[in-house]
């Protein structure tokens, strides 16, 4: 029998119609004479009913039946009565009355079970990934996806955009994170590498002509994994020619407005709320900051200046700064206990203490409330900080990347843990005017702040040859929610200027042409003036979701530890195929299968 | 000033607006107070005129613009006077009186001309692919490609398809062609492996309910080069559960109708024939066989059976046979010489020789007309093959292999070299009714036809057991003017028949177990019914775009030593590299930069 429709498609209006459905037995309840089986299929959940009295040689086979099976049944819908409406089921209306069963597919009882409602650890769901999936909740995860990829290329083809794929097999570059490598058979002792990114390929194409580019394309980075990393992810990666920020900027809010409204149904406002990179630090101590609740950072320099705490006026004069939250109505909440679980937070990013006070009706108390007793020492840093009694009060004085990334990191924490964010809200926003270069403690030296090919502001240009720290670049950000989730930049475009940068890079003139010479020689044949974006697919994938963690919208992720416990790979290889690359291993410790 | 169309776009309909069009000169001509510039962008070329009158400084800017600089040009748009009407350029009525121009990038000579004229090697086009590409023919493949991409998924998604993406760091399979291998550094020692195909996991996939299920995927295979391989080729993977042959075969032809039409404007009957794979063989002596034209192989048993000729008797009578062509007309069209030419293309199949007669009005000639000058041979002979006067008539006498082989290859090439071929037909076919296994001469063992996954037709299922060098698989490839496009099948979704399959293929349970163990134990949970096909872009899009290589359809594809000229990837890496992936280099010969 072929299917007639979906089991989560059967509605009321096909009463009395004869159906075929295919599905997973969710539950079965034998109740003699009569056997429930909720039966699961992508699109949901259906009730069957088998009654001995319509066919007794479908209720025998029934009786077979266990959970995860998967069968096809044939049957009659009818509507439930009054009292066996299932409001939580969209079939919940009705039932099929099977007269014909046939079992597909027998299965074990699953690892784990069919359901949400079952917490599973990590290691255990990957390596079962195929159960795992049929999880209402990854189901709908994996759906989403297609929806968002659907959406992103619906709107970029209608736009002209063309996609073009670029290689996989590539070189290997020293900038940025660390390459996958893959050994070269037919030219030993050569390697290719995984793309961290088709930068220079869309840069390229944008030289050839093609005027506007995207690609939903997989990248690679062999880097330590954090929580949101994996070894491989997903990029929608736009380039345009002839066009600028602005440009550029608009079209994307207006992809992500119809995005947003395609998948989930929500009107969002553009332009999105456009911040500087030093006001987002500022403002918020993050250059992702969370727009869905204020509590904004408070610079205090005037109050530490004046004040008599040494540790406030000391971090101020060395050159640092002091800044607070007010925590509003907080302070009852939080116990000695918890405000040291706070600071220990700000100590992860290298805050040497937290300090703060509580506003009461009665004044500032708190450790350090003796040094701002002077009535008013006391008013100034209350007007300050918009603070009034019920009030929690948390500084930082240090130097400013640690205040920022302390205070910003506890920021985040309270929005969560205070329940002060609308999780209702999407909250894009712009990060721009970046700088040009960051300074790599490490290294001893000046790094790109996004990529080597990113231009500086126009009026910046001059910089690069005398002081190209100063540089702002001509680069855009997008946040969402607390996270990063594209980034864009105008690039170079002239063959003179790639040279300057990587100058300002510190390379030697012979090692920019050693790596980047097919992108020096192709400048010699000119580029329209471009530029791009990229969105981390994932990580837009998993806030649209409320996910936490982008494994759980990757259908087969690695863990960890970069391994999928599902093929087990990566895996040992034969000699054989070491042999035909030339390839020997070091000598390295045993380690566990 | 913004584009406010493209160059290709201007039209009489637009006479008197003032436009701003941007893109590079194609060609300059100087008429001394007057220059005339071909304008190209992405979709054409229009005429922009610098008149002394109009601008003096847009003129004198103009001077100085040379072949492939980039230019922003704003003028109105005139139409041109009776005489300069060109009408080869879907711009030619109309040209833009220049007020303005803007030098946007200069560019030195082109390595090679940007038209399609010019015959560039194959080396030269792909070490300056960026250049390659501003060619009109590139430009029009790579917006082919776009577009066949864009009909494929939109077709897929109206059906409820859903697009998920599947992992390219995986696990090595021994099985089918050589794997491209990713040493991994966190698990070191350790390999990853790039993906022949995504066919296990939309296995996976199925079993955890997604049902219907497509991806346009890169896939990689470590061969060894032919004309239409590449090391990474992108693949459309299409699987669907609870269907059947049939089902897919029509939804893949409903999909195949449109996009036809959508790409070429093309309308073309479906269903599409079905050969047997051995009517294919005995018709065309091909599995792909190209059926825009006849000429179809001539089985001639009976008559090399009963004629005096040994070669012929004693090829049926060792078990071989003996096929011939006839070649309409062509009899005078064939020296000794092309003869020999032909029978070389014969050899190279393993034919021993090339028997050959020509028909004439007083019967036949030829080396072995001899044997057939018997009245009622040479009826028999005329009548069987179809022949007349005027034709030639070509026979090998072999194993059956080598015949089909052979004259299928010659069929081929006389197919193109005469000129029967009607370019401007799409010939789909089905090729159905696959062995599931072949002998593998080198290895002296069965491997499979498709793959291990292939369900055998129902029938045959108890073969397995017994002979399974006999059974047929449930197995489908799609053809289309003598290019295998894609290939499919219904998969097998019981473990008990899977792991007959691999004993078949010679696995012992301990080798079947140690390779598939995540897929033997997911076939315990269960799958449904399922199957699908795979279909290679490239090749498909290289056919649609009258393509020999599929080079010509891929951005940026690497030459026939797996080589990039463009990048040089592969390349050396640093030793630091190597080391983090504790890999060390066997010693190899010197290889060249």
């Amino acid at each position: 029998m072929k299917r007639t429709m979906y089991c989560g498609e059967v509605r009321p209006l096909h009463e009395q119609e004869t159906v075929t459905v295919k599905g997973w037995v969710q539950k079965r309840r034998d109740l003699g004479g009569m056997i429930f089986v909720d039966l699961r299929d992508r699109e949901g959940v259906v009730q069957v009913v088998f009654n001995g009295e319509i066919s007794e040689e479908a209720l025998n086979k029934a009786e077979k039946i266990r959970s995860e099976y998967i069968i096809s049944v044939t049957g009659k819908v009818v509507l439930r009565s009054q009292g066996q409406i299932n409001k939580d089921l969209s079939t919940g209306d009705v039932e099929i009355v099977a007269d014909s069963i046939e079992i597909l597919s027998e299965s074990k009882t699953p690892v784990f079970d069919i359901s949400d409602a079952v917490e599973v650890s990590n290691d255990l769901r990957l390596k079962y990934r195929y159960l795992d999936l049929k999880r209402p909740r990854m189901q709908a995860n994996m759906k989403l996806r297609h929806a968002v990829k659907k959406s992103f290329r619906d709107f970029l083809d209608d736009q002209g955009f063309l996609d073009i794929e670029t290689p996989y097999l590539t070189k290997s570059t020293p900038e940025g994170a660390r390459d996958y490598l893959v050994p070269s058979r037919m030219s030993q002792g050569k390697f290719f590498a995984l793309p961290q990114s088709p930068q220079l390929f869309k840069q390229l194409l944008m030289s050839s002509g093609f005027d506007k580019y995207y690609q939903i394309v997989r990248c690679f980075r062999d880097e330590d994994l954090r929580g949101d990393r994996q070894p491989e992810f997903t990029q929608v990666d736009i380039e345009t020619s002839f066009t600028d920020k602005e440009d550029i900027q608009s079209t994307m809010e207006n992809l992500l407005v119809k995005l947003v409204k395609d998948v989930k149904g929500i009107d969002i406002n553009s332009p999105f709320p456009r911040l500087t990179f030093k006001e987002a630090m500022e403002r918020f101590g993050s250059d992702k900051p969370d727009l869905r609740f204020d509590m904004e950072l408070v610079d205090l320099k005037e109050v530490a200046l004046s004040s008599s705490f040494k540790v406030f006026s000391s971090a101020v004069e060395s050159g640092g700064m002091v800044k607070g939250l007010a925590v509003k109505g907080a302070a009852d909440q939080f116990s000695r206990k918890k405000i040291d679980a706070l600071e220990s937070i700000a100590k992860i990013y290298g805050a040497k203490g937290l300090a703060w006070m509580k506003v009461t009706e009665e004044g500032l108390t708190g450790p350090i409330a003796r040094f701002f007793s002077d009535e008013g020492a006391q008013s100034a840093l209350l007007d300050q900080m918009d603070a009034e009694a019920g009030d929690l009060l948390l500084f930082v004085a240090d130097k400013d990347k640690v205040v920022y990334d302390s205070l910003g990191a506890l920021r985040s924490h309270l929005g969560k843990a205070l329940d002060l964010i609308d999780t209702s809200k999407l909250a894009f926003a712009w990060i721009v005017e970046w700088p040009l270069l960051e300074y790599d403690e490490e290294e001893g030296r000046y790094n790109a702040a996004h990529h080597p090919f990113t231009r500086p502001v126009e009026e910046d240009i001059p910089l690069l040859k005398t002081a190209p720290e100063k540089a702002m670049a001509d680069a855009y950000d997008i946040v969402l929610n607390g996270y990063e989730i594209g980034g864009g930049s105008i690039r170079i475009h002239q063959r003179a200027l790639q040279e300057d940068m990587f100058t300002a890079l510190g390379f030697t003139k012979e090692e920019a042409q050693n790596q980047f010479d097919f992108l020096l020689d192709a400048l010699d044949y000119g580029f329209p003036p471009h530029g791009g974006i990229a969105f981390g697919l994932d990580r837009l994938v998993m806030i649209l979701a409320d996910e936490e963690n982008i494994r759980e919208v990757i259908a087969f992720p690695k863990n960890g530890k970069a391994v999928d416990p599902l093929t087990n790979a990566p895996s040992p290889v034969a000699q054989a195929q070491l042999d035909e690359l030339k390839l020997a291993l070091q000598s390295i410790e045993k380690t566990e299968e």
